[in-house]
């Protein structure tokens, strides 16, 4: 006898009318008083295998009242059943309990809506609609890695704590271990932070890039894809306290090679999971986002849009549409202009070039006509900005200008200028906030949805 | 003409006598009045390509006097060398510089100690030592997500903000948004922690399997690989402040399945190095650890021992080794009785099983003699422990009472209780330290020269 996973019995080639054994949770059952039908599932797979077990088994009064999620063991005959909408079934001999679950479990059939299962972040997974999500996001992580370590990336964890505040953007998490209740204080009763944990104030990562690129001088092509944190009071369904992010930073190239990147990790993606999540992103399709499959199918198959900033400010002006903020040159775009462009006038991912240097962060390459950078950020449909990137400043006499121009004190950027002053090297890089992405992927539209215990404001559970 | 890399040089074929063009890094300079060799790397692969310069060049003077870690461009003739050391090299035509570096380049030629080297972090990438180190550490990594979602695992992000202390043990970080120079105080004058950004006291994680858990119930076999923390004021070279952990977890499986994991996956990374990454542990088996690849193989080609805790106990005792510590039954075996055991009794990988429970975390599962709980850990020759493992208290009733037992609160742990109030299923799980996994398949004895940045107390750089 076999000691089988229900994906086994989908994907092996099991023999007719052989013995298995099988171990997994009720998912429902149903029946009469001579035969119950019994979804069994394991985890192994979306799906799961029906078990029938008839009045003469001496556990069948048993096993026929458990309530849902009630763990059991099944031994059983494996019969293919080719006119039927499941290609077998498995008739239960010895079939016995494990674990009895309660009456009251949440998970009882009748829908639940997202924000009630948010409070149960630690049974969500076991719905259908959460299994998808979450196996899509680590298939999808997979895929990242797969596709740039295939392309001769070096994935570098970069710190997590760190005393670098990155781009001076964005509110930070202190991390300490200070005693609140009894802080040392320097001679000016202030808090003498030689006596946190690091001698130091040390803070939550916003972002790995700018310790990134001293990998990129050594290894030509670098990504981090790690955990980054913002603490801003947004109440968003686009924006969490923590998520992941991919920063993938690549030397000797410029801004065309870095959307042909991008591009094709997206794309990468989007295969990877039409090929191994067809029963996820189905049930996905019809139940939370009609036409995901439509969508990414696309996405896959077309070439991205790229315009400028300057023509595409142009394209919003001429359009005729009434924007609740109007366009403007110089404008950072807001969501119904990006949505506009990449949903109205391109109708796919868009990617927006050269944006004015003011309204982006200092690293950003300066173009020659001393008004926009070198970057690039891709929209696409229902999501909006989904990439961001540009050529980074390597240029050691304009970088040092601009850490002066942006109101950065050069003592913190010494390190990073040094990466210049040691051989210059063109580079360039982009971000891709992994839930951002994975809401794209699945249909969702919280992000809270999309990461397994999220941290918003004030909420923190588990 | 092709613009290329170095590691296309050797990987693609090349055709005799075809100009190629190249971009990179001047490693070293020699030569003389008549001719210059150059070292030119540019990080796609260990090895550097050999550019010859000739006087008639007119660039000559100004290239052949650059700096190390000047970087230029280069095109020239790709020639065949079938009777030399290096199977090509390139006979300069155009080279031009691109960024010239400072003479104070701290990578000269002559051996630098890992010490000092650390105090560069942004720079020792460049070096032959941590080129090897960390491009190992990513393909690593990356055969670790693919053993794993090769084997239907799928991946966890657990939150690294947190308000469970996982298993009580360790002392952690608090994240906080608070101002500690004006911090909210309560009635007593405490610290008003609900004004905290989470409304609670948060703090990052040491270890995200509790969580994890939960999903192994949805999915089966689940795994983690993020980074965690630990608070400890520890100096040793063995323990960082913040270090990765992979921690996998398999419902349906006990004690002899997860082991078979955890060895499948050890020797599956190395297997993956050997094949990937030739170069660099040459590098490290000549300059690091005489030996290395003799341990790898090694560890890849013969079966871990096996062996229970109370058996290695006699072993040790009647082993005739004056230990420093003496050994006996219910003692957590020290580092020289764990590297005594894998090293001289069974000279190789060993699992040690069935642990007294009293000196093991609460969560680990009781076996039936009522003093051992169901855990393995994998020593290993040079490193001790490398695996800690055991299979998880699925029953209720007894998970209840060790969380008493244990001292612990029982309404933090009710989420976790709750994942076998609604079906018990028995599961079993490990966790790696990723930075220890790093140092075996390295030979570095300090784990700060494994971490890109890395964190320990008083010292958080970059």
């Amino acid at each position: 006898m076999q000691q089988l996973s229900v994906i086994d019995l989908y994907d092996k080639d099991i023999e007719d009318k052989s013995t298995v054994a099988l171990e997994g949770s009720v998912k429902t059952i149903r029946g009469s008083k001579n035969i119950s039908f019994i979804e069994l599932n394991d985890g192994s797979c979306f799906r799961s295998a029906q078990v029938i077990l008839k009045k003469d088994n001496p556990n069948f009064e048993e096993i026929s009242k458990l309530p849902i999620a009630s763990t059991i063991t099944v031994e059983g005959e494996f019969v293919k059943t080719p006119d039927a909408q499941q290609p077998f079934e498995i008739h239960g001999q010895k079939v016995e309990l494990v674990g009895h679950s309660n009456a009251d479990y949440p998970l009882q059939k009748k829908k639940q809506t997202f924000e009630y299962l948010r409070t149960i972040a630690h049974l969500r997974p076991r719905t259908n609609t959460f299994y998808s999500v979450f196996r899509i996001r680590s298939l999808a992580a997979f895929a990242v890695h797969e596709y740039l370590q295939h392309n001769d990336f070096v994935y570098v964890n970069t710190p997590i704590i760190t005393s670098s505040d990155a781009e001076g953007a964005g509110a930070m998490f202190r991390a300490t271990t200070l005693d609140m209740n009894n802080l040392p204080k320097d001679e000016d009763g202030k808090v003498d932070n030689s006596k946190d944990f690091f001698k130091t104030v040390t803070n939550l990562t916003v972002s790995g890039q700018l310790q990134e690129e001293a990998f990129t001088m050594a290894f030509k092509n670098v990504y981090t894809f790690g955990p980054t944190f913002r603490a801003e009071n947004s109440h968003t369904p686009r924006h969490a306290s923590e998520f992941w992010m991919i920063e993938p930073d690549m030397a000797y190239t410029r801004l065309p090679g870095m959307m042909d990147c991008a591009e094709g990790l997206l794309k990468y993606v989007i295969n990877y999971l039409l090929e191994h999540a067809k029963d996820e992103l189905d049930f996905l399709d019809q139940n939370v986002e009609p036409g995901l499959l439509d969508k990414l199918r696309g996405t896959a198959g077309e070439e991205f849009a790229r315009v400028t900033y300057t023509d595409a400010i142009k394209m919003l002006q001429e359009s005729g549409e009434q924007f609740e903020i109007p366009v403007k040159w110089g404008m950072d775009l807001k969501s119904e202009h990006e949505r506009y462009l990449c949903e109205e006038i391109y109708k796919r991912p868009t990617f927006l070039t050269d944006y004015p240097r003011d309204i982006k962060a200092f690293y950003m390459r300066d173009n020659d006509d001393g008004k926009t950078v070198a970057a690039s950020d891709c929209l696409v449909p229902g999501i909006g900005e989904i990439v961001g990137g540009s050529e980074r400043e390597e240029r050691e006499d304009i970088l040092d200008k601009k850490i002066h121009e942006f109101g950065l004190k050069p003592e913190e950027y010494a390190w990073y200028a040094e990466l210049r002053k040691y051989g210059e090297i063109k580079h360039s890089g982009f971000g891709i906030g992994f839930e951002r992405l994975v809401m794209y992927l699945t249909g969702m539209e919280n992000i809270r949805d999309v990461i397994p215990y999220p941290r918003e404001p004030g909420n923190a559970p588990f």
